[in-house]
């Protein structure tokens, strides 16, 4: 019986780390969309999102299910919860690949990023789908040293964001207020997107080694 | 013992309506600081953050530990469950009003909204500040005209919102680029904080009815 239980807790981790390469793939299409003002590929990342939010409620159900069969206590319940809470900060990072997404859709056929962020929103798109990537890993493995190098990638993230708001706040700046608008907030998806991956690491961690790592604190 | 058990959730529950008043009160003091440029206020919304994430904290315990001494099943586990998310969603929501008071402390002694925008952003932090104090009261009394009411403010948000970005891009518009940006994001900031008090209504909702009520789908 216990066994069939850890099973059943393996298999909602492997579900995680599904869920985790989905918003990564989601993240990457939707950034290279916003480069390219690739309407197809902003579509279909649009799209795409329902299928992670089905993922979501999927898991949640099981999770609950199992919750209510095997009324675990102690570390499995821990487990079990700690699923709830990554399954929701990864379907929030699904829908933060969406935002990106609906702003390449809602500027088609202009391209929503100026040359001079071309460079550090490529750079963003590809830390985030890293970081997702690696957190789907680090909750199957339990690879501490991976969490830690998610938790590097995020501060380079937030790093990249503030140097959006340094380039859009220089003299040499002379983007429409509605191009402003729309780095501002591509930039913030990007952030709250890492902010999400580590708050997953950290639960591993946490499930790991029992001590609770510092808390996220989102630049701006 | 199940009085006892309904005596918990019932206390888990004012805690809940506790913590939205908290949340509340915050984000009325925030957009007090930001439309006032008042220092000493943003501060203290800044520094009383940490007793809403304190609270979480202890809530979430409290919640746990009821699943693992009592293993609730069916409606019982989902209220425990739903309180879990709840207070997620309640610290997030305490976060974003910390985010608007940090905007006014950044900028401080200079004010962050200009004169055109002072009217909607004074509308924007009223309607946040009851959507928080009327998710508290659905809570506690599960009172479902009350949450449609909070489906209605959180809808005069979105329009509050994209209001925002309308000024913004209209061509009488001739802030700087970094009121452009703090714009942004604050307007950002309230949205979201109306977003995370309806997911709380909604949650309460699926309780009261066992139906599911149709996803947030913020807007921007």
């Amino acid at each position: 019986m216990r066994e069939v239980f850890h099973d059943e807790l393996r298999s909602l981790a492997e579900q995680l780390t599904q869920m985790s390469g989905l918003v990564s793939a989601a993240m990457a299409n939707a950034t290279q969309a916003l480069l390219e003002g690739d309407l197809a590929l902003a579509e279909s990342v649009i799209s795409a999102d329902a299928q992670i939010d089905a993922q979501q409620r999927h898991l949640d159900d099981r999770a609950v299910t199992l919750l209510a069969r095997e009324s675990p206590v102690a570390t499995d319940l821990r487990v079990v919860v700690s699923a709830l809470r990554m399954s929701t900060s990864l379907e929030r990072m699904g829908d933060l690949a969406r935002h990106v997404a609906s702003q390449a859709r809602l500027r088609h056929p202009h391209h929503v990023v100026p040359e001079v962020l071309v460079p550090t929103i490529t750079e963003m798109g590809d830390a985030a789908a890293r970081i997702a990537t690696a957190a789907g890993t680090v909750i199957t493995t339990r690879d501490l040293e991976l969490a830690a190098q998610v938790e590097r990638d995020d501060d380079r993230l937030d790093e990249l964001h503030k140097s959006v708001f340094t380039t859009m706040n220089a003299p040499e700046w002379s983007e429409s207020t509605e191009r402003t608008i729309d780095m501002t907030l591509c930039s913030r998806y990007f952030e709250r997107y890492g902010d999400h991956a580590v708050s997953v690491v950290r639960r591993v961690g946490f499930l790991v080694t029992g001590e609770w790592m510092k808390p996220v604190q989102p630049v701006a």
